[in-house]
């Protein structure tokens, strides 16, 4: 079993910590605000004093806190000892943020492994729990039977900015779904109705709509958007706008489902009225 | 089996008329366009010369056109042959039109039922299409026989502005998961990889988050949003930021994120930065 250190007992931090715990793992856990290592004290791990001491008293060191600054605040206090160290950094951040912070532990003769965790922490060390990775396939291979006590782990590459980039498209379609979410809920509440009877309404039509998603995705890897069109964009749009008028006349600001109205106007207004709903990405993807 | 005249042989309506023809049904047909009857008259449908014709000629008229605005001017010209009738209005709008087009038809004796198809048209007739209806009970009784030919049936209550409600309630959650999944593509792509190729990780992880659903809706109904948080707003306003940062270093425009980010920003500007994300709906639901 590893001696794994943890830095950053926040509600993520905090989750890591105990479940390696639980699987057996020799844990050292440090954060800021000192109070946050008492729970995980009682279960078993070492607090240290500073992440420096954290560090240099363990084989593998896990980065969890609330963005890259501060990661990077807590690195530049250990630099002493990162030499020949093991480190993984499960903070969110950009891919750009997770390029600089392997170039800058790489010129501090470190390894680097980049990870975004796709799970709340409840679901930490259970089934559908997965932490994507990427940087340092070395220290992915070494640590992996730690890694894999947390989550199913899934390596991206040796490009330390393909974990934060998929990361980040998956909470994109995650706050996507929280966008309608709240706007047919903030609708059906508004009309009188609750938001947990309109689920069983809800859950099955959101599966019945992925459903979709595969022929969406095909037509956005092509570019071509005028092919076997069920649903046309002329038509959409006119739904759209039914979106938003009806917010209105309910009192709901229209705020999630605005981008769509405006982006799919553009494209009907640009010719592509006949065409399916995916062509809407071409108004928002890099140009080539 | 009832006579039924279809107007309207859009994408839509099509599969209506020729799902009816299918199952047994003595089928009208009209539609703006003539020249659309064609495959449904090869299929056994009666075609007929105007809206007025059609209506006369059958138990039950289902219209199904673009919108509200184009469903009045074909009832309209269809004015003198309404009284004693039942229509079945299947055009997407607002609660506020569909109100507006029951009082128009009850004042002209007819009976009015006002529905939202929740399938795309290869679904309709198939397991898995849902129809939400409301108005007419008497209606909606006598004639489900003939409905559930087409989809699932579900009769939300007399309110002829129920069924749009909860139509455009589900479309905005479908078009919030679109929302998400082409911002995800774009992001996806944008770094080089295949929307397609990206599916096994998404599908899996929407379906995770939509288990989330339940405990969001919860704290909606009861406006409490500080209790049993395991991701609070601030750090999520932070992936938020890191999105559309990470955006912008990919060259993708932010337009689907921005109101999650905005509102969310909002909320934690006015001190709920501990709160769950649940608590983003009071920023746009109708003040009591
Ligand atoms: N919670 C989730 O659902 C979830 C899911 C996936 C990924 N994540 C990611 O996990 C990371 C942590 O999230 P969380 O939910 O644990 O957040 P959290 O509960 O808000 O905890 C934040 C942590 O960051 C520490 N911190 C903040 N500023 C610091 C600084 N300047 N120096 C040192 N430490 C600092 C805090 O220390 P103090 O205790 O001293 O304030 C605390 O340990 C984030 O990147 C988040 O995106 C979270
Ligand atoms: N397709 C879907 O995925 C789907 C799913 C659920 C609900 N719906 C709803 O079903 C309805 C029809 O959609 P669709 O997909 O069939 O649209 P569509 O393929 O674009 O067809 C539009 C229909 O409306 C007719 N129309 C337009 N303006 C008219 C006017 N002024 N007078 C008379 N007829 C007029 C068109 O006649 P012409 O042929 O003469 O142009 C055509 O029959 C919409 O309310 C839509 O929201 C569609």
């Amino acid at each position: 079993m590893s001696r794994i250190s943890i830095l950053g007992l926040g509600a993520m931090g905090a989750a890591l910590a105990m479940t390696l715990i639980r699987k057996g793992h020799s844990v050292t856990v440090w954060n800021r605000t000192a109070s946050r290592s008492e729970p995980l004290a009682s279960a078993g791990a070492t607090v240290a004093a500073s992440p420096a001491e954290a560090i240099a008293n363990s084989d593998l060191t896990i980065l969890c806190v609330v963005d890259y600054p501060a990661a990077r605040a807590i690195l530049a206090e250990a630099e002493p000892v990162l030499a020949n160290r093991d480190l993984v950094n499960l903070t969110n951040g950009t891919p750009g943020e997770a390029k600089d912070l392997a170039a800058f532990l790489q010129a501090r003769g470190a390894a680097y492994l980049d990870g975004g965790i796709m799970a709340i922490p409840p679901m930490i060390g259970d089934d559908g729990a997965l932490i994507l990775y990427s940087g340092s396939a070395a220290l992915f291979e070494g640590h992996k039977a730690a890694l894999d006590a947390l989550a199913a782990s899934h390596y991206l590459g040796d490009d330390p900015g393909l974990a934060p980039l998929y990361d980040l498209a998956l909470l994109s379609g995650m706050y996507g779904l929280f966008s309608g979410f709240m706007h047919a809920s903030a609708l059906v509440t508004s009309g009188g109705g609750k938001a947990v009877d309109f689920l069983p309404l809800l859950l099955p039509w959101l599966q019945a709509m992925s459903g979709t998603l595969p022929d969406l995705a095909d037509k956005v890897d092509s570019g071509r958007h005028d092919q076997n069109v069920v649903s046309n964009l002329a038509m959409q749009k006119i739904a759209l706008d039914n979106i938003v008028r009806a917010s209105r006349e309910e009192g709901v600001a229209p705020d999630f489902m605005e981008p769509m109205l405006r982006l799919a106007a553009r494209r009907v207004a640009d010719g592509h009225g006949s065409d399916d709903i995916s062509g809407v990405i071409e108004t928002i993807r890099r140009q080539k």
